[in-house]
């Protein structure tokens, strides 16, 4: 593989595995050997489903505000925020009235984020 | 623990564990079971040191301009860029005049990261 190959961009739509979420919820997803990145985007208002999943998982809210609901908790994020998420804990999210984008990252990667599809998957 | 302890920001200069990479470079580190995130700040024409390491590594650009120095190979970036680190490979990073910001991800967490100390640690 080119080292080229290696690089990507937040914006560019062209890049990555495309998954739909829930509704409003889409993500682009880049799986390496030992880490995954989502690059999600979230509407105005919407609605992650409560889920879990036995990887780590980290959050980087990158633009706009939400609500992370973790564990049983409800906190307030926005830009500049971020936040791990321990593999089997209970997770969510709830976008503002702007919506958001969040850099997630998976590791290891998720399986079944290693095709396109829809949903969060459980385990 | 309590959930909260899992939230932080990126702009928070008392969360992480210190550690000065090289001259100008400095970084934040937040060590996970599974993955480890690392928040680099780079002075205004900072050079970093070609090093490798087993771990994988992604580096997500958040502010300003470097060149990202990857298998031999010299690759311009800027903010919203992102790239992988296959283990193994050789790197480096040289900011541009306006210094910069580099988050990265390293999976599993690098060891010789998880206390306070500096320089890039090599295998």
């Amino acid at each position: 593989m080119n080292s080229q190959d290696e690089f990507f961009n937040l914006d560019n739509p062209d890049q990555g595995i495309q998954r739909q979420l829930a509704e409003g919820i889409s993500t682009r997803i880049f799986p390496g050997d030992q880490a995954m990145l989502s690059v999600v985007t979230l509407a105005p208002d919407a609605v992650g489903t409560l889920h879990s999943h036995a990887e780590e998982q980290w959050g980087v809210m990158l633009e706009g505000e939400a609500v992370r609901i973790q564990d049983g908790k409800e906190v307030p994020v926005r830009a500049g925020d971020f936040w791990r998420t321990p593999g089997g804990i209970e997770h969510s999210v709830r976008a503002g009235p702007q919506g958001a984008r969040i850099l997630d990252i998976f590791s290891p990667p998720r399986e079944i984020y290693k095709t396109s599809g829809s949903g969060f998957g459980t385990d």
